[in-house]
């Protein structure tokens, strides 16, 4: 006989059994719903994608985690697997024009595919949930994302988030107020990015590193972290680095449209050391941060006019966001944030089976059952009745129904609750009402 | 200017516009339904396996088909993309036993992915939809997926449909009997399963190639094809081929589980040439063809008592059932069984802007019907009402609201339905019910 083969997921992949999935699907569920809401559609785009689609979009670091996919003997030019969702749709929109309305606002829950190095809370494949409006070069759209992301963070139940937001042209217009040389302001976003993670002193050093000059460095790191106790960071920067092409006025109606939305100022937060990693970026950034504890970002993006135009000769203007799925539910996990007394299982009824000469009417009860609305397992083993009561017991199934020969006989069904053992027997007609009775009340 | 990189998906791979998953969303909600309905809960696992997951299970002529992938410069292993969902169900059992009550009975909806010749209606990722039930030996289980299949495909408006029985070890007894030495059973299902496509003069003209005898080959279709028209298949070719552990008797154990479950007979047919193609079935298979039109299965399924054992030192009974999405759709369009009215969006309101000094009461307005439970979109661009009403026709939204100076002034909107022109002016307190009902009647 063989050897069995190791039953294992490759490194950074994971499994998601039932009950992990209900908390899942719970969650994608709200998200799902406020998207509606807000007039975001579904879109769905491959896993695989031209190699010459993905490559040159996202700059070298990013590429080399890049998974590349082939088949059998093939010798043409390997797939790539998905490394976002945004450069899919900006591959779309380019390719199927002309059967989309424009504003177009899709959403697209999927998984995306990275050869990081795994470690605690990082995934090779994890699910990103992503919203985006294309056409419309306004900050009005970009209110609307921002709009959208502080919704969903409520409806999650997050007692805590700020949404920062920052601008790739105030970013630029700070550097060159510095000093810093034209040809190395595209360059500052990636060391500004890790202010979060390695300090003022750590992007100094890289800035430096780059050849910008310490004194450059210095005043720009002063700039970024300008910020008012208590006042308006915008107005704040804005009169120390003056007027021009900036984007301080994009903020400012930005600001405002975020207020007529009815969205408190306590959840979001103008910060100039927000600067994001990706090249595509054009115009405001924001990225959700959970403070108090202080567990990092959930959700990043922003303004990215270009893209579009990698695939089509004039661009689209747009704008839009992406909620890490993984990083949600580990912090909901951590927060305690699932709803109290989310079932372990969707099952509601369990019907058994007294014996082989009942088990029509058993199988029939469960369709009677079924067809009323309720989750409805039959017991499909040959066991005594006190097994399968354990099974329901196990699996968290709160109610159980029995139909011995004596009940059959009178048309009758017994229902136990097994959370306090209230029961009741009552005719086939009147099982359903009295099932949901049970299921319903404390 | 670099040229603009051609948007194309990769030959085989298909993008899903919202008007397209709207459907598709429909189709799959159905389908879970039934699904949590018989006690079924979900399961996810990686679109990439480990290497030695997948090769040895599936047969040469399949792992041809399998995708492997690799990131950046990584010398080891190449990892394999998912072939189907039954593989990783066995592999998630023995991984993760001691976390499973059994019986396992859990649905999983994932797209999957062959390097098969794209041709129409044949794509390269497509979507599975299975139900599988771990750790029921009994017949019991065989007749709930079977159940399950019937109900689902009635649920779909499918007019015409039978599902196909037949077991693998009746397909050996009948071999048997027909004179095919043993060792050349396993070999048969492969050639049986072409019966459909090439007829029982090609499957005659494979079985003589694979070292068959022409009197056995003659003798076996004889029996194969054997019915009796208007009467029980069954019985007659119990007859014809005798006692035995030959899988008779689990049919008609089978058939009397459908009817107690209220299956009706014409629903399904017990056939001798259905073999599925794949190695690991032991026991009964089956699958759903559509007759009249004869359009080609759309569920495939069976038990796979074995299956498991590949990760485990001792296996478990498992039995299940895929849907094929892909499909379940092209017939669906086909036979027009979408609902008639199907929406092309699902936003059910278009809440124009007049102008800018009104943006804030028409965000405002707009909150308050989301709130109310109603997907609504604000028009984000600034644009003439005209051209406002325009993007509504275009994209099928049945509902417009206008807040001009004079109505925000007296505290109204006017709500036009697009349909038929129907209008009204309410306050906004109103508004939300007014909506509700322009939108629900008529």
């Amino acid at each position: 006989m063989k050897d069995a083969i190791k039953p294992r997921n490759p490194q950074g992949f994971r499994d998601f059994l039932p009950e992990a999935m209900l908390r899942r699907n719970a969650v994608l569920h709200t998200i799902t719903e406020v998207f509606q809401r807000y007039g975001y559609e579904p879109l769905a785009t491959p896993v695989l994608e031209r190699h010459t689609t993905l490559f040159g979009n996202y700059g070298e670091d990013a590429e080399k985690l890049i998974y590349t996919a082939r088949h059998g003997s093939s010798k043409r030019e390997p797939l790539a697997m998905r490394y976002d969702l945004t450069v899919p749709l900006a591959r779309v929109v380019a390719q199927h024009e002309s059967q989309i309305t424009f504003p177009f606002k899709r959403y697209h829950i999927a998984p995306v595919f990275r050869g990081e190095r795994p470690q605690r809370g990082r995934y090779r494949e994890f699910w990103q949930v992503d919203a985006d409006i294309v056409g419309i070069a306004g900050i009005s759209a970009d209110a609307e994302i921002i709009t959208l992301v502080a919704r969903i963070m409520q409806r999650l139940g997050f007692p805590q988030f700020v949404i920062k937001i920052n601008h790739r042209q105030l970013l630029s217009a700070i550097g060159a107020f510095a000093g810093v040389a034209s040809h190395q302001l595209p360059g500052l976003y990636r060391s500004v990015d890790k202010f979060d993670k390695i300090g003022a002193d750590g992007v100094r050093a890289e800035l430096t590193e780059r050849g910008i000059s310490a004194e450059a460095a210095r005043r720009m790191l002063e700039l970024l972290q300008a910020r008012q106790p208590g006042g308006n960071s915008l107005e704040h920067i804005a009169e120390l680095i003056g007027k021009g092409d900036n984007g301080i006025e994009d903020l400012r109606r930005l600001g405002g449209l975020l207020e007529e939305a009815g969205i408190a100022k306590e959840l979001y937060d103008f910060d100039f050391t927000l600067a994001r990693g990706l090249g595509y970026y054009t115009g405001p950034i924001f990225e959700t941060v959970i403070s108090q504890p202080n567990l990092g970002s959930v959700t990043g993006g922003g303004r990215y006019d270009n893209l579009i135009g990698m695939f089509r000769r004039q661009s689209l203007p747009t704008t839009g966001v992406s909620f890490g799925l993984e990083r949600i539910m580990d912090l909901m996990d951590k927060l305690r944030l699932h709803p109290a007394g989310q079932a372990r299982t969707l099952v509601q009824l369990l019907v058994t089976v007294f014996s082989p000469e009942t088990r029509a009417a058993s199988l029939r009860f469960a369709e009677k059952m079924r067809a009323a609305g309720l989750n409805t397992e039959v017991y499909l083993d040959t066991r005594k009745l006190g097994r399968q009561f354990a099974h329901a017991e196990k699996k968290g199934i709160p109610l159980v129904a029995v139909l011995g020969p004596s009940e059959i006989e009178a048309g009758l069904v017994s229902l136990k609750r097994l959370r306090d053992g209230a029961q009741t027997q009552v005719t086939l007609a009147a099982a359903a009402a009295s099932a949901a009775e049970l299921l319903g009340n404390g």
